[in-house]
């Protein structure tokens, strides 16, 4: 595809059909390429059980067709219609205090339930086959943003047949819980429950596994429609959007799955840091499988979930949406086309707002068309980093358990005080689970993996010659939640040269005054470690002489251990040093809120900041968007963007 | 009736038979002529089912009318007995999360069981037949505080009948519901059910109709009982004691079916700006039917039922009694005659506190009397208002739903917004629903009026010459919480002569700079529009030129849209403004702290400030509370009160 | 015993046997005395119903013998096994709002279950026999921490019988509940009910008397099983572990059970005053049966169900040991030996930690080890108080109940009002029930008795020439929660010479300004009393002449009534002369920060604060802990602790 994709979700259910001609008509004018239809309508494809109604959904494919725009068909199965609920309870969610949910909303699905398969299955089916001729068709779009949990007594019977596939037999599993602690050995499979509201806190190992269970139960969904989708289309790619970084599923399993990512992404206008984590969450998505990405859902303005939802301001829209393709969106698509009249998001804003065509929103989004179009250029390319940060999904939801040294570790949080520096600085970075080979890379960054099943491919790769910034908390427990004994961080004590006795979350009021020779005296918070050097070069320490930032020399690499939160401008010193030293590459240095990432042979650069910038951009190009010149330098306003190539000759 | 009356709720059945004749002799010393009986006694007149016990009753009312006190005889239905629950469980409520509540406290029923309704009509039946001619009995006073909600299957079968009476046929349902959005079409009627937990937001047309149907289910419970106590004594009032400015029923429907509107208020003495929302919710009650109300509760002091409860300090009683009738009450009345000794709620002030006759509260009590027979020449007496303010149930409700731009946006704050200055101003206030005819005043001031069934009788207001004054998301939806396309708000844009493309909810550190060359430099906060003037003149804009207060000729009238929150300052001046260009006259302008009302041609005075107040009164008058002349000026100490009427001759 | 007892909870069960001797090596290594074994054991005694594992059991009891160390042996009754709850559903507890919780968790039982209490009682009756004669057996230890509640339909019916054994008949519980308020009068008994979620505030007589079964409920199952262990072993000593100040169970009537007191307790190192409330806790178990106590649980560091855990820092856990055994402990225990490598409680310090034997934990559980040796003249020894506090469970229970006119009282921070000013002048405290005869002490402090069944002994020991501090909120109701009308506090007016006419709680940012003559001026907040002096001398006043300090003499005494909460410095001067007055005299008036208590004839000192401080100690002593002399003065550092014993001779 030598394009950027454009466009949106497009529901002309909610529409009288002779809306639908003035909708592509418009559609054409804003430079909408694709459209993702149907994905809330199983109540109108199957009004009855059994029941099919193609009519309509054939005639929005063949005006859509008609007008050139290509269609992602989405499977409706993320939200059942009233009367499966109705006529087949089971089929509801039961939540973690035993509520069976109603329907009335949207996902009202226990993910484990043969019901809800056999039906959706079978509407997936008719579906692809009506439809796998049909020239719109370029992709599908399986279900909605997968996140839905369960604890019936139908996922407990599915959740004891994937334990007992895990485990063999019981014995091994209760090793696996330590069921020797308070009395919760197991004698029969027929006892094992998934998590439930208790007198007080849970097994850790039956949460952790339940987690798993769940990210597996939804992939299995997502497996079983594009079993079935491929049968019919072999080659239409398959893919199932993303909800932003969320903890659910584990997105490397899913994704490997998947024929092609793709993410919903929705920053808040009100908070001015929201870039930082957007280019996280995009950096992800690119790294799930190593290539571009399709940004399937975005917000031409304000959304209609948060506390208070005020819209983007003018001009922000552009810049989020250069920001995703620049890190390699391959789309950009929003929810919705056209801003729902009545139901429970009318007030999320759409391409085309309630206020019409005549209005600051629908302009933007006719003016994105063409610069997506000036982008094309990028379309397929790469982006290539140097530096990996790992982010672990079983560590994810190991950290998150309960009775743990502090409620307020957010791995979220943590993950993101090491991405923000190297955001600042310039540096590209691509993520990666714990157990992939990272040789490639020169700089490995690794949060907080709480949660280590192997300790080897981190090993190899400073052995190897590269660098690793390793966070606190990381490396206490194996794969069942079960504490390495003999100091923390036990399978990394060698690698990093220190042995940790105990840790100490700090309270909110609480600073530390750290002191370093190389990075100037500084301060933290949140947390540090009661640990030794045993081998690893002091960087930093506290007054009483305890390390807080440590650099160990292993095999041909080094490995760095920060057992503290420092302050920003000192994170920042810290990520300087370590980048020089692993001889990693900024794009550029950018002034302080402008990104700056380079995807194929484009320098895209992008303020974020409330500012104008100048900027100093060595040699000449030219800009895509504008098509002018820029030689040595340039200015950019309040949410500017520029896409630089190289000038010819 | 020419005085007013005085009293409150007597429970005798908590107390032994002797200590009834103490009582009545104490409420003679205090001036008490009325008392309300039986309010929570059904456990006592049917301590079984089916059978009756109503000997303590008659020597109860024997013994008051012996004494001369009159009865306000309340049917006990608020609060069924234990025996109700135990042995029909599908009479006790189901919450929204499905849970089935307990009896042990009160207010435990469905108002859609039938099994509740008949043994509660059955008792009022016997009851209305037992005192039809008793010679204590001056009013019927229906079950208590009607709020009860139910979510059980029994109400969803109602609700579906409700709804087939509303919509006729299901395709109308799910147009108005907007079904097609998120797969929510309904295929059968069976389907419907109430709003209950799940995964995700609700339907927001299903619950707005909850609403209607839950207010118009406790009508039918209200009307019901009324029909019984009318066909056997039609010549005694009826009346449900509302719940303050509570949001589960339309007082406008409820009161159409009473006699005489009652109320219960408890300001909290906490607060020392509750004045004015009583002021708010006085002025409501006397609006409902347009005539003199009954204040059927308030507390002689402290209440059991916030976090905190102080007493109220020396005088407050006195300052709100008068408040109320200077409001448009013909009754002052309290919950509770004498406060109990064990219950839920012993820690509730009575007239006869705790402390017994010998005390402050007491004291306060019999003076109480003594003011109230020297007010009687007001009773039965109007109170005149030139400006309404627009209250209206179903944009109530629906401004309250989820997903909206703001959760902060709670509606009686909006209406104390406008309904302050104009009490600052001494501007008397009417309150009125959406579809009443406006006509008779010159200023009609519209909060928020977010949902709009018919624009008609607003725009043919100012058409005919009124002045409105309209507050920020008014105008939004239509009846089925549909927005109204076009840019906002499309009914009202004509009359105001402005559009807005986008609302902008502010967070809580937000402030804006406003100019206005009338108003002069202001603050504001909370909320404002992206909006453009289309004919309007602004009168005051943000820096960047956004209007925010805009005035618009429109027929022979003139509409102000207020877009955002001024500060208390500003909005004064704007609502002196325009209370002067429309013509509206202020009772008295006060100091700051001090209320001033006329009822019939009394002119009250209330300081409800710490500190004492002078003021000048034009001309000469009496005070009826204490006989005295006033002569051009007086003097009010903290919560001192006079009652003036011009001097004869 | 003329030693300390050292040890912890030891659960073998949860590592491979092979471990097992190196725990008894390194137990005899730090000095332990003593280990609490089988308290989470049941799932493995009883792998499936009837079934019986002891083999391991007999080999880690052998093992510990052989290695000199003796047992409490625990009955698992705490934790049933899965099993338990997947067969017999009934056996899992149902909360407040109806929900039956799950296993998984630990204390999923229903007290009133006989199917659970059948289970148990087997299984104890089996663990009795087969180890009545191990020589290792010291101690039996029933259960964990009792403290479930359950409202399920088993409860319901156990609490009627409960209610039928105390009012005999329905007449009386309909009197005793105040059940005419609200038409809550129960007509059979069958309709009585556990307090479960209602629509509004549930009556306070049912909540009172739950209370009230529950604890009973918790004492009959603790009797159930010590009646089991008594007739196996007639002369081992029966305990169980009580949770801290936790108010579920009435620990006045359960200690009356057993043969020995012991206690959990657990300071959060991040609190700077916790020794305050730690010597609260520890005077309590002292007084429960007048005599040493057995500290069963405390953590070595860090605990793991706080949001934030902190380890203990350096010397912490010295002297809260030292606090402990100052205060009576006769032995000083920990949850648990081995830090868990997996389970819920895995980041809960052990004395043996993750970091293993070469740690600070690890040497300080050592040298602490030692230092209990040199401790051991006090073993069996006494502390002896001048002065009581009052603590009475049954008022506890009602003081929190709901509709009260602040809900922020809550009672041990009131304690913990008194405590303080005691704790700070060197004063040594009993506690004692209400119903104690207090004739024995010089000065009984009452700091809020709510609820009060009998005056008569309070005023006995004022007759007698006692002297009294009373708090506000005091004497207000019945053991029925039933107001005693006439003015509050009604049973003490004459014994405090004052009425009260109402109460005032006020707001978080109310200061009072109060001048006292004897106490200088002094602000104070939270609470005050609307009161009149009726013979009292008024010792402090608000600026409108409110007395809030009072003394009344009364026969040979004195009571003072302390209607508010002064500062701290002015509590303070206050207790300092209340004290003067009555006579009692400190063990020394310690600097700021600094413990002193004295057991047997050895004055301990214990250094809380954070800095090195001098002490004057007349005389000339031996300090236990090191051997050396004191003559005159000592310096104690940072948690430093000294046990003073006079030098003989």
């Amino acid at each position: 595809m030598s394009r950027l994709r454009y466009g949106g979700d497009y529901n002309p259910e909610q529409w009288p059909e002779e809306v639908w001609a003035q909708d592509v008509e418009l559609m054409r004018r804003a430079g909408v390429t694709t459209v993702t239809v149907g994905v809330f309508s199983w109540a109108r494809l199957e009004p009855r059980p059994g029941e099919r109604d193609f009519g309509w959904l054939d005639r929005v494919l063949d005006l859509l067709h008609a007008g050139g725009i290509e269609v992602f068909l989405a499977t409706p199965t993320a939200s059942p219609p009233p009367w499966l609920g109705h006529r087949f309870p089971e089929t509801l969610p039961v939540d973690f205090d035993g509520r069976r949910l109603a329907y009335g909303s949207r996902n009202q699905f226990c993910p484990s339930s043969p019901v809800y398969r056999e039906h959706a299955l079978a509407l997936v089916g008719d579906l692809a086959r009506r439809y796998a001729d049909h020239p719109a068709l370029a992709l599908w779009h399986v279900g909605n943003e997968l996140g839905q949990v369960c604890h019936c007594d139908v996922t407990a019977a599915h959740f004891r047949r994937w334990l007992r596939g895990r485990y063999g037999d019981l014995g091994a599993l209760n090793d696996a819980w330590s069921t020797a602690f308070w009395s919760q050995r197991y004698g029969e499979w027929d006892e094992v429950i998934p998590p439930r509201r208790a007198p007080y806190v849970l097994n850790p190992g039956q949460r952790l596994d339940f987690a798993r269970f769940c990210s597996d139960a939804l992939v299995e969904c997502f497996v079983a429609e594009r079993d079935v989708l491929r049968s019919a289309t072999p080659g239409v790619p398959v893919t199932t959007n993303f909800m932003g970084l969320s903890q659910v599923v584990d997105c490397w399993v899913l994704a490997a799955h998947e024929d092609v990512v793709s993410h919903d992404w929705y920053p808040d206008p009100a908070d001015p840091t929201s870039h930082v984590v957007s280019a996280m969450s995009f950096d992800l998505m690119r790294s799930l499988k190593r290539g571009p990405w399709l940004l399937m859902e975005q917000a031409a303005s304000a959304v209609s979930w948060r506390r208070r939802n005020p819209p983007k301001p003018a001009g922000q829209l552009r810049a989020q949406s250069v920001q995703a393709v620049a890190r390699g969106a391959d789309a950009v698509c929003f929810f919705q086309w056209r801003a729902s009249r009545g139901g429970a998001e009318k007030f999320h804003s759409g391409m085309l707002p309630h206020a019409g065509p005549d209005s600051r929103v629908f302009r933007e989004v006719e003016a994105l068309g063409a610069d997506l179009e000036a982008l094309a250029p990028v379309a397929g390319t790469g982006v290539t980093a140097q530096v990996a940060v790992v982010l672990d999904w079983e560590s994810w939801w190991a950290v998150g358990l309960d009775a743990h040294p502090s409620d307020d570790l957010d791995l979220l949080d943590r993950v993101r005080d090491c991405y923000e520096p190297l955001f600042d600085l310039g540096v590209t970075v691509d993520f990666a689970p714990a157990s992939a080979d990272l040789s490639a890379y020169r700089l490995v960054v690794v949060p907080n993996l709480y949660l280590v099943r192997d300790p080897g491919p981190l090993r190899s790769f400073v052995e190897g010659g590269g660098t690793l910034v390793m966070g606190f908390f990381s490396g206490l427990v194996d794969e069942h939640d079960r504490v390495h004994p003999g100091g923390y961080p036990a399978p990394f004590r060698e690698l990093l040269g220190l042995r940790i006795e105990e840790v100490v979350p700090l309270g909110p009021d609480d600073v530390l005054e750290c002191s370093s020779a190389s990075l100037g005296g500084f301060t933290a918070d949140f947390w540090y470690d009661d640990l030794r050097a045993e081998g690893a070069e002091v960087v930093a320490a506290l007054a009483d002489g305890t390390p807080v930032v440590l650099r160990n020399r292993y095999g041909a690499g080094v490995a760095w251990y920060v057992a503290t939160r420092p302050e920003r401008g000192a994170a920042r010193r810290l990520f300087e040093r370590v980048v020089a030293e692993a001889g990693v590459e900024p794009v550029l240095r950018p002034p302080r809120g402008v990104e700056a990432v380079r995807r194929g042979d484009v320098l895209f650069l992008v303020n974020h900041g409330l500012d104008e910038v100048g900027l100093d951009v060595p040699g000449a190009h030219v800009d895509l968007l504008t098509g002018g010149a820029v030689s040595g330098s340039l200015t950019l306003g309040r949410f500017g963007v520029a896409a630089l190539v190289p000038q010819p000759g």
